[in-house]
């Protein structure tokens, strides 16, 4: 058969289980084998698993050509933490362990989770084990209050977020009265913070729950934007981990990190105010480059502290792009970056 | 298991089979239990089934709250008509014979058909026992130098519509360098000639076989709008079968016939020039009418001519939509109405 | 002429420009006369206003059938604040007065500023004597840092909503490194925290100052979903707006504010906490309700502490939506609201 | 100004005007100076020129960075032929002799006609001594009968197409009752009959004068699908035309004709059939490829009639195209070609 559906009971004694939807390789579908997936975690408020937001979500991702699962995690009465996290972490190491027999690309996973799901989804970016490759997360529950409504003892993805975290598509309703948006805002913020790459759509209106959007399952009012999360996420995957055609798979468009501040070496990707705070090696290599900034500046604005100005408003820019910007030569700037490529990066909290 | 994919032998000895891809009721997913189906035929000039045009094209559907079903029909050494009508014929007899355990709503079946597939959805839609409600033909073999390379004796089903064929949604590329896509605009004519709804697109490339366009499965270059041809089948498929919630069933916004000229009796739904062909008492009931239609041509355009290139020119519409056009009374037109609906239908080719 | 398009000199000393692109009544195009309008600021860092967000801008919102203004404000040596506030308010007040010959509906106008016109658009929806009644915000400069480096004394609109503040469509691209993308997340946090009602969307990538997103006029790398916020504001506009045909005015389906928090008196459309925080008036009609809701949460969570995590977790819910939810009959709501509906609202910062 | 419209008196006594909608050159909007252009025919049954289908089709053109014309020719006392066409023709002339003050690329200029509008638009397409570079023409009056009805004595564009014709655009709604759809169905087969390219969307119901489908010109009721004509034709003029960016135009990708069948020489480009039908000079050249591909059909399908099925099958397709599949040499073809194009063609109806 060319796409098997089928279940897989992970753990009896917790109600946990896997839906698989493999897609076969086929002469016809050209040389594609194994496939980018997609791990779909239900909502629910940790109390059931949505049939809503199951194998419903997988269509549009096997039509893109991913390979999709559903995992029902522990809920209910076996929802105490860590219930849930080890039934995405065992999940995990399936995958991995089956990748030949399911054809999957296995550093090419996406999490989507909804609601109390975009919790546990939010959770495996921040902080599993083994961390998904990126995260679409609608009407995440994501901050203190409304985390500690579900359960007891669950982390809260807003301050999880660190410099690993994987790159992030977020969606949810301006009008959601079960999870306000301000879950998904300040993860946004959280995630600017460290420099992640994401994208983020919050609808006008269209309330709590509303699934793909699609109209035949339509319980609340939703504008007509909505639906758009599911094309826009596909996209954005694509964007993320590549393409791929019958000839094989393409580079990614978008990378996972905005700057290079993470690196074990410093780098002119770093942006400016990381490097500011860099000791004093840093600081030698750089002397001439902010002074040159600072002359810019005073000559195209006219005053003494024009270079202060600039430096603090594009303190999140990448140090490089700021060269380029004031026009500073190709070979400087090669001659600057192979010296901060020597120097030790001093981890700092941003 | 909410979804549940399974393949079905239909005919051992010439290999069809049927994957069944079945959504079950939930009561997350609202009071919905049966669905209107799709019944999809791949392409591949009856030499086989391919699987480039087989699953892949049910996600889409599904996601839209379709059921779906793939035959795999007799190919190659079966191929020998009417094989592959009867595996279609056995395939609609099963369905309705399991619509409570398959949940298909069985008077709301689109078929899909790609190709040779296209002639066979096509030949569904015009000459089968048990017709489809709606028929969506991609690329298809529809014209006799072209069904002939097939095979022999195949019906031409641009030569088989009739007035009970179903509602049709075609698309094709203009440089189709394998069926010709005069095949789908001289089919766009016949169900012209015999007032039959469709919608059809022509894109300006794509070539043959491109599937749902989706560019992991691309072979050949594709105009941008190629892949819409999708979601325009599914928003065609509301129109015509109607859109459905959580609550039930709407009714549908697209009818199935664009005039009355196939009815038992006659009425002022029939076009203008169909009216003018039949017998004394239509004419008798009509004289007034076609009367006061050449006053308020004359007085319109100014000359003696007028009434008759009005009539020609509007031949193919309603004469309810003329009536009104030129001002009649609401009672008088109801009057005209209820005195040809007792007039049977004399019925003519058009 | 239909359709007029005409420059006024509104400051010459300061080199200040309307162009004004107006429809004109026809009988071809139905019974509406006045238009909804947009009113345009280009950015340009306050140097200068580019071309690139100017007339370009303006034709899908004509297209759209709304009315288009493009303000050339002061920059330059003229961009001491408050210059260009003031230009924005002349501009009003012109077409307030001239609303008649120009066909606007003077309660329908949304600003459109992108970069440093974000920052005037958003000052305008924030802290200008007359209002606008939507605000498009692109990229816009909206804290501290960035709206310094721009110019000197201008206010940080980020800071400046307040309950008052018009509803707002927001986007930007994650990897803008001239305005950095927290300016749109905190701006939305501003207005989740004055319960305004907004749209937002941040895209992958996309840089700063890609204007519509036209493909003609592409400096920066894009990805696809860019270009979506034309037709996304558009639509939010007919939510925000209504929408209209041939016949008229359609009512608005989305409000400008989440809830009733700023109005002069208590209603159950006030949000849970903002309740619990009014005088003894409030507590005495509310005291029966805050305890069916706790009632509720321990019979259905179990322990004694539901009550209060339910409250904390949805203390941003409106209470009419809370006492629905926990099957309240509808006469003790509307006794309850009718109660609150006589209590003066002592206005407090959420 | 960045954007000027005027209107200009073309035939005082004939009440014919041209309104010029005009982008100017701007630093800020990269090296772009002259532009493709879009010509629009309003519709109106040559007894008006319809406001509805006039400067508001222009918008969406002029966002895509078009320049932009209304023509409102020769209606009503004045319609008699060949006024119409003469505005049309005196028009282009403008055009091309004002090309650097308009900033116009005069071999990239589309006319748009609707209706009647469609017929100038089909007519000018198809025999204007001055031809237009694409053609969009929308529920357009082709055949004799709706033609006749507009006025006497003017051409019937579905006979006129020939092998000069421009690409086209076309669409309408299969609803349509005031000019059936049927001409539509019958241009698209003249336009395969003679090799052009084009594209076709006929949409299930939207009624006659439609125009863009903006909701809130209204006046019928419309499928979904019917507003996607305008965004569809403005990609298939940047396939038609090329795109351009900041730097320059690209070269298209779609090639105005299917064949080589209207050049002066022959070559491999020319379809199967009708180099089959050429004289013995050719019949020379290609006598040992025909003997190939009936060779590999035998060999493939198993019989001696196969050769000649899949010649009479695939008659239209490219002889190059039929030895590429069959697997013959590159040299081999590109000797077959170099001899074909030195045989000059005997020009043939197809």
């Amino acid at each position: 058969m060319l796409f098997q559906v089928n279940e897989i009971m992970l753990n009896k004694e917790r109600n946990v289980k896997l839906t698989t939807m493999l897609q076969s390789v086929s002469e016809d579908l050209g040389k594609i084998k194994k496939r980018p997936a997609v791990l779909i975690f239900p909502g629910g408020a940790y109390a059931v698993c949505s049939d809503r937001e199951a194998e419903v979500v997988a269509y549009p991702y096997l039509q893109a050509g991913f390979q999709a699962f559903v995992l029902r995690y522990s809920v209910g009465e076996y929802k105490a933490w860590p219930n849930p996290m080890e039934d995405y972490e065992q999940t995990m190491e399936l995958i991995k362990e089956k990748e030949d027999e399911w054809n999957v690309i296995t550093d090419k996973i996406a999490v989507i989770g909804f609601s109390a799901g975009g919790h546990l989804a939010a959770t495996a970016a921040t902080c599993a084990k083994t961390r998904p490759n990126a995260a679409i997360i609608g009407y995440g529950a994501l901050t203190q209050e409304i985390v500690d409504f579900c359960g007891p003892n669950m982390p809260y993805p807003v301050d999880c977020v660190d410099a690993d975290t994987c790159p992030c598509f977020l969606f949810a309703a301006r009008d959601d009265s079960a999870v306000p948006v301000y879950n998904t805002i300040d993860f946004e913020r959280a995630l600017y913070n460290y420099s992640i790459s994401f994208e983020a759509h919050i609808y006008a209106y269209g309330e709590h729950g509303f699934s793909t959007g699609e109209s035949n399952m339509a319980i609340t009012d939703m504008c007509s934007r909505v639906p758009h999360w599911v094309k826009d996420s596909i996209d954005w995957l694509y964007d993320v981990f590549g393409t791929w055609n019958t000839e094989g798979l393409n580079k990614p468009k978008c990378s996972a990190k905005l700057d290079g501040n993470a690196e074990e070496f410093l780098s002119l990707d770093c942006t400016i105010d990381y490097l500011r705070k860099q000791g004093k090696a840093a600081h030698q290599v750089l002397s001439g480059a902010f002074a040159a900034v600072e002359a810019v500046a005073r000559e195209r604005f006219g005053n003494e502290e024009s270079g202060k100005l600039v430096l603090a408003a594009l303190k999140n820019m990448n140090f490089r792009n700021l060269l380029i910007l004031i026009g500073q030569p190709e070979e400087s700037i090669a001659a600057i970056d192979a010296a901060l490529c020597k120097i030790p990066n001093e981890k700092m909290k941003t």
